[in-house]
């Protein structure tokens, strides 16, 4: 493969990527459980590494979405696409809370998603001795 | 400008984002205050925002950066680059301490960065009732 084959390759691995990023975010938000499933590979790997909680394959992941308790809302804040490789910047929502999620997504050489890295960050009280170098909001 | 165009700009944007990216850890990792500085504009500003907290300017962004406490070391596991944009999955670790970090990077049309969100996401127990979907590590 030529090199520029080989750019335009990394190109339309990148804009799979981000279609197949906002369609993971929009099919969650909708549960749309058999488009999601599409999206998937069978041995989807969801990883969590807060809690070092690992689930393998695409029934269970579904599995885990269906039974999430609460009423949460998911909106893409920022979509970084990259060859197979894509990063989600979600605004999330559970009635009044607010919480920013960091997702990682890695797909497969067919373009459907094979890894799920989530972050979960909560807030917390800034340690004291920088108040001179920061504002807050 | 055609569309031809516009998608080499693209590329060439995510190509300077990606080495932008990289560079900006390896620069911290190494303490180059001086090479850390020529990458970021006059008035980058720095969030976190688990904490709210805001920096404004290179300087005082520096500043937060030589007065942090502890020996820390920073090692990219992932590096997504897309247009102006970049995120970074980062292994920090002080010590025997070891957490990761997410950081989102966006540049200016010259370049260099001028806006980055970092996001500490702690270890934490996950909740019951999952037990039967997931596994631990």
């Amino acid at each position: 493969m030529s090199l520029a084959a080989a750019r335009v390759r990394v190109v339309d691995d990148t804009s799979t990527a981000r279609r197949t990023a906002h369609a993971y975010v929009d099919l969650l938000e909708r549960r749309d459980w058999s488009g999601l499933a599409a999206l998937l590979t069978d041995d989807v790997v969801y990883e969590m590494p807060q809690t070092r909680e690992r689930i393998r394959g695409r029934d269970t992941f579904l599995r885990f979405n269906t039974d999430y308790p609460g009423d949460w809302h998911l909106r893409p804040r920022r979509v970084v696409a990259d060859g197979r490789f894509a990063a989600l910047l979600l605004d999330v929502r559970v009635g009044d809370e607010q919480q920013d999620a960091c997702v990682w997504l890695e797909m497969s050489e067919h373009g459907l998603v094979n890894k799920i890295i989530d972050y979960w960050p909560d807030p917390y009280d800034p340690p004291s001795g920088r108040e001179h170098l920061v504002e807050r909001w």
